[in-house]
C-alpha cells in the first residue's frame, strides 16, 4: 500500500474524495477549460502545428499528470515557452504542416517523456539544478522576445521563420510587401482589447455586481471573449475571403490513439533537444507547483513531478500530441477557482474532449491574427526587466551569466543560449570555490571568539598560525589551500605550529584529501606541524579512517580555543 | 622595477647571484644533463620523433622556463606522460618519421605554448583545478600502462601502434612473428639490469666508500650506465647487423631554429588535444614545483607557472622540439645535487648543447630497446595501485571517477579518458553539493550550543523550527532548501517562526537569493517569519542591498541563541 502511495499519489487523495471535492472541482474544471481551449490552440500554432494537435495535447496527458503527479493543484498542457521550443527543434528536421514535422513533434514528446520518466525512476531530479535562476530568466526573456516576433508575422498575414532574430527578421522584411491590412487591423485590435480586457474587465465586472473572487475569476475569461468577438466578426463579413488566414477546419472527434512511429536514427538527432525541452519544462513546472503546494502547507516530491510529467508527455505523445509540461497562468485560474484535487484535470480531460468532438466547427472563422494576439500580450509579460537590474545589483558575475544566456538564445538559439549559459555558470561557480576566502584569525581578547587578523584586532602569537578556510574543501580548491600555506609559512619564518580552523569545511574529498596529506607532508619536511581544530562531524565521520588522520603531525582539537591555548603553553 | 619582479622572477634571483651559487649550480647541471640526455632521447622515441628532437627540446625551454618561471629547483623538458600524449595525437594527423609528423608535434607545442601564456596572462590557473585528483591518478596509471606497451614493441624489435589498448595489441599480435630475439635479449637485459640498479646501486657505492648523500646522487646515473654498456655491446658485436634497432645517426649541431608554420585550419583541429595536453603539463609540473618550494620555504605563484610553461613550450617549437613541462626525477635529482637557482637549468642546457654538436656519434649504437626499456622501468612507478585502494577506501564517489578515467583512457583514449573524468567528477560534485545535509536543530540544555535533533538531545520549541543548512547556498542546491523548508512546515502544522542558521553558509549566489525571497514569500503567505541567524561577515555584506534583506518578514539575529530566546519568548 505504502509502495502504491509513493509510485500512484492519486491513490492517496482518492481514497477520501468527496461529493463536495467533486463539485468544486467540477467548477474549476469548466473555467480552467474556457482559458485552456484557446491557449491549446495558439500554442499548438506556436509550435507550427495544426490548432487540433493543441487540443489533442491537452486531455490524455492531463489524466496522467492527476494519476501520477504530486502537485494537488498544477495544470498541465501546452506552455509557450516549450510549444517555441518544439517549433524550433521540430523546424531542423522537416517543414511545418507536413506529416513528417508532426512525426517528429510526437517524436520529440515520446523522447522527452521517456527522459523525465527516466530522471525521475533513477532520482536524477537534482539535475535541473543545473540550470540556475540567472540562466532560466535570461532564457525565458529571449525566449519571448523570438515567441512574439514569430507571432508578428501571423499579425501581419505574411510568412515568416527562423531559429534567431536574424534570421528571423530577414524573412519577415522579404515578406513585408504581401501585408494584409485587414490581418493587420484585427490583429492590432485584438492586441489592444486583450491589453484593455487584462486592465480594466475585472474593475467593470465588480461595477457590474460581481463579488472581487469571482470578477478575479471570471476577468480571466477575457482572452476568450475577444477570441468570440473576432470569430463571429470574421464569420459574418466573410473577412476570410479578404485574405485573412483563419484556423479553418479542425478535425473532430477522439485523438488518433497510436504509438509514435520510433525512428530510431531521427531519435537519437533528437535527443539533445528532447532533453532541453524536458528540463526547461521541468524547472517551470516544478517551481510553480512548489509555490502553490506551500499556499496550502502541502509539499511535492520534485522525483515523483518527473514521473508525472514523463507520463503526461508519453500520453500526449500516444495521442498524437506534442510536448506538455505545468502552466503557470492556467494553474492560478484552476487554484483561484477552488481546485480541491488534481481530479479537475480529469474533468477538464473530459471537457476537452466534448469540445473536440461537438465543438470544432466554431472554430472555423478564428482568425490565427487574434491566436497571436493572444500568444503576444501572454508572452511579453514573461521579458524580466526587473529581474535582471536586481541580478546586475547583487552580482556581477551571475549578471554575465544572465546576459550571456540572454544574447546566445536571441542571436544563435535556444540550444546553444542554454548550453553556454550552463557551462558559463558552472566555471563561474568553480572560479568562485576555487578562490575561497581564507583568513589567517586570532583571538578577541578576553574572548574564545576568533576572528580575521585584518579586520579585528586580535591576540596571536609568532610561532602558532590559524588559518581559517571559509569553504568546503574539494578539488577545485585543495590546490589552492595548498599555494597559500606554502606562502604563509614562506612569509612567516617564526611559525612552529599551524592550526587549520574547520568551522565552515562541510566536504572534503578525495582530491583534497590528497593535498591536506601533502601539506601535511611539506610541513613536517621543515619541522612545522599540522592541526585542525572544530572539525564537523560529518566530516570527522569520513576523515577517521583515513590516512591523513593516522600521519598527521599535529592534534585535533574540538574547539580553536583548545587548539590556540594549548599550543601557545607548549611554544611558550 | 617592481613589475619587472612580477614578470621576469629571474630579475629577483639574479641581481644577488654569487660565485657560489654557480659553483653548486653547475655542478648540479652537470648530473641533470648525464640524466637527461638518454630520457630526452627516450620520450622524443615515445612521442614518435627522431631521437635528435628529444634533445632540441631541452635546450631553449629550460633557458625559457629558468627566466619566467616561478620555481627555483623545477627541472623542464620532455615528460613521459606529456610525450605519449603528443605522439597519439600526432597519430591522427601524420605518419611517425614523416616530415608532417614533425609539423604537427612542434604546432602542438607552440599551441599549448600559446594557451598556457595565455591562461597565465589573464590569471585562468584555477582551470586547472577542473582535474581532480582521482582523474589524473586513473589518467596517469592508465598512461603508464599505454606506454610501457607501447615500448614492448621495441623491445621486441616489432612495429605496432595504436591510440588504445585493444588497437596496440592488435597490431602486435599480428607483428609478433617478426620478433628479433637479440633485440628482446638486450631489451629484457636493460629491464633487469635498470630494475636491480634501482635497488642495489646506492648501497654498492657505498660499500665502496662514497657518503650516502653522493651515493644517492651517483645512483641516479645507472640508467646512463646501462645505456653506456648496451651501447659498447652492440657497437662491439656489430648487432646493428643482426637486425637490432639501433638509434643511428643523429644530425649533430645547432637545433634549427624557425617559426612553427602556422597552418591554421590544422591548427584549430589540434586545439583540444593542445588543450589537454598543456593542463595535464601543468598539473604535474606545477605539483612537483610546489613540493620543493616547501622543502625551502619558498613559494610559487602558479599563474607565473603558466607563463613559464609557456615560453618553455613556445621555444621548443621555436627550435624544433616538442611539448615541454616540469618532470619529477630531474627535479629532484637537481634538488639533491643542490641546485640553488635556476641558472642550474641555463647550464644544463648549455651542456645539451655542447653534447647535440660533438657527441652525437656516440649515440649512433644505442639500441632502441634500452631506450624503451628505461622508458619502461620509469612510468611502471606511476600505476598508482595502492592511491586507488586509498580512494576507494575513502570515498566512493570519488573511487567511481578514478575508474571511468582509468578504463576509458585505457580503451578509448587519452582525450575520451580525461574528459569523461572530468565531467563525471562534475557532476558528482553537483550531486553532492544538491544533496546538503540539512539539520533541524535544538539547543544542547545548558549551554548555547545548538545541535542536531536526530542526534542530540535538545530543547526545542513547537513554534520555532530552527534549521541549519551545511553548505553554500547556490544554484546547485537552491531549490533543495525549498524543498525541505515546504516539506518541514508541511509536517509540524504549529510552527509561527522559522530560523535558518547561516554558519555553515560560505557564499549566496543569485539563484539562492531568489529561492530564499520565494520561501520568505511563501511562509509569509501561511503566516510564518522567516528569519536568519549566525549569517558570515562576506555573505552579510553582500545580501545588505538585496531585497531578501528589505522583504525580510523576520530578523537577522547575531547568534542562533539570542534568535532561540527572543522568539520563544514572543510565541510563550
Amino acid at each position: 500500500m505504502n509502495r502504491l502511495h509513493r509510485y500512484l499519489p492519486a491513490s492517496v487523495w482518492l481514497k477520501d474524495y468527496t461529493r463536495s471535492d467533486m463539485q468544486t472541482d467540477m467548477m474549476a474544471s469548466l473555467i480552467v477549460t474556457i482559458m485552456l481551449i484557446p491557449q491549446s490552440l495558439a500554442y499548438a500554432m506556436l509550435a507550427g502545428l495544426p490548432p487540433a494537435v493543441g487540443l489533442y495535447a491537452s486531455i490524455l496527458p492531463l489524466v496522467a499528470y492527476a494519476l501520477f503527479g504530486s502537485s494537488r493543484t498544477l495544470a498541465v498542457g501546452p506552455v509557450a515557452v516549450v510549444s517555441m521550443m518544439t517549433g524550433t527543434a521540430a523546424l531542423q528536421f522537416a517543414a511545418p504542416n507536413t506529416a513528417e514535422y508532426l512525426t517528429v513533434v510526437i517524436l520529440l514528446a515520446a523522447i522527452s517523456g521517456l527522459f523525465l520518466l527516466l530522471l525521475g525512476l533513477f532520482k536524477l531530479g537534482f539535475l535541473a539544478n543545473l540550470l540556475s535562476h540567472p540562466v532560466i530568466s535570461g532564457f525565458i526573456s529571449a525566449s519571448a522576445i523570438l515567441i512574439a516576433l514569430g507571432q508578428v508575422k501571423h499579425i501581419l498575414g505574411i510568412k515568416a521563420s527562423g531559429h534567431n532574430l536574424v534570421e528571423m527578421l530577414e524573412t519577415m522584411w522579404h515578406n513585408l510587401s504581401s501585408t494584409n491590412i485587414t490581418t493587420v487591423v484585427i490583429g492590432v485590435g485584438a492586441i489592444i482589447a486583450l491589453q484593455l480586457l487584462r486592465k480594466y474587465f475585472k474593475a467593470i465586472l465588480i461595477t457590474f455586481g460581481l463579488s472581487n473572487q469571482h470578477a478575479q475569476l471570471a476577468s480571466k475569461a477575457g482572452p476568450v471573449l475577444v477570441v468570440v468577438m473576432a470569430t463571429l466578426v470574421v464569420a459574418l463579413l466573410q473577412l476570410d475571403q479578404a485574405g485573412v488566414n483563419v484556423v479553418g477546419d479542425v478535425p473532430s472527434g477522439f485523438p488518433p490513439l497510436a504509438l509514435p512511429n520510433m525512428d530510431f536514427h531521427l531519435a537519437v538527432e533528437l535527443l539533445p533537444a528532447a532533453i532541453l525541452i524536458s528540463i526547461v519544462g521541468f524547472v517551470e513546472s516544478v517551481s510553480v507547483a512548489q509555490s502553490f503546494a506551500a499556499k496550502r502547507r502541502q509539499s511535492i516530491d520534485p522525483n515523483q513531478e518527473l514521473v508525472g510529467l514523463g507520463a503526461a508527455n508519453l500520453s500526449s505523445a500516444f495521442s498524437g500530441g506534442f510536448p506538455v509540461t505545468g502552466g503557470f497562468s492556467r494553474s492560478v485560474v484552476s487554484f483561484d477557482a477552488g481546485a480541491q484535487t488534481p481530479m479537475t484535470g480529469v474533468f477538464t480531460a473530459i471537457l476537452i474532449l466534448l469540445t473536440l468532438s461537438f465543438l470544432t466547427g466554431a472554430f472555423y472563422y478564428l482568425p490565427k491574427a487574434v491566436l497571436a494576439a493572444t500568444i503576444i500580450v501572454a508572452v511579453v509579460q514573461l521579458i524580466d526587466l526587473k529581474g535582471f537590474v536586481e541580478v546586475w545589483r547583487y552580482s556581477k558575475q551571475d549578471a554575465s551569466a544572465l546576459i550571456a544566456t540572454f544574447l546566445v538564445v536571441l542571436l544563435v538559439g535556444v540550444e546553444a543560449g542554454i548550453i553556454t549559459g550552463v557551462s558559463l555558470s558552472l566555471l563561474l561557480f568553480l572560479w568562485h570555490a576555487s578562490h575561497p576566502h581564507i583568513a589567517v584569525v586570532g583571538r578577541v581578547a578576553g574572548t574564545e571568539h576568533f576572528r580575521n587578523v585584518e579586520r579585528f584586532q586580535v591576540e596571536t602569537n609568532k610561532e602558532v598560525l590559524t588559518v581559517r578556510i571559509d569553504e568546503s574543501l574539494f578539488f577545485a580548491n585543495a590546490r589552492v589551500l595548498e599555494d597559500r600555506i606554502t606562502q604563509l609559512i614562506a612569509n612567516n619564518k617564526d611559525v612552529k605550529e599551524v592550526v587549520l580552523m574547520c568551522t565552515a569545511v562541510n566536504m572534503v574529498d578525495a582530491s583534497a584529501l590528497e593535498s591536506l596529506e601533502m601539506i601535511c607532508e611539506r610541513l613536517h619536511s621543515t619541522g612545522i606541524r599540522l592541526h585542525l581544530s572544530e572539525v564537523k562531524g560529518p566530516v570527522m565521520d569520513r576523515l577517521k579512517g583515513s590516512s591523513l588522520i593516522s600521519h598527521l603531525s599535529g592534534n585535533i582539537y574540538l574547539t580553536q580555543n583548545q587548539a590556540f591555548e594549548e599550543l601557545c603553553q607548549k611554544e611558550g
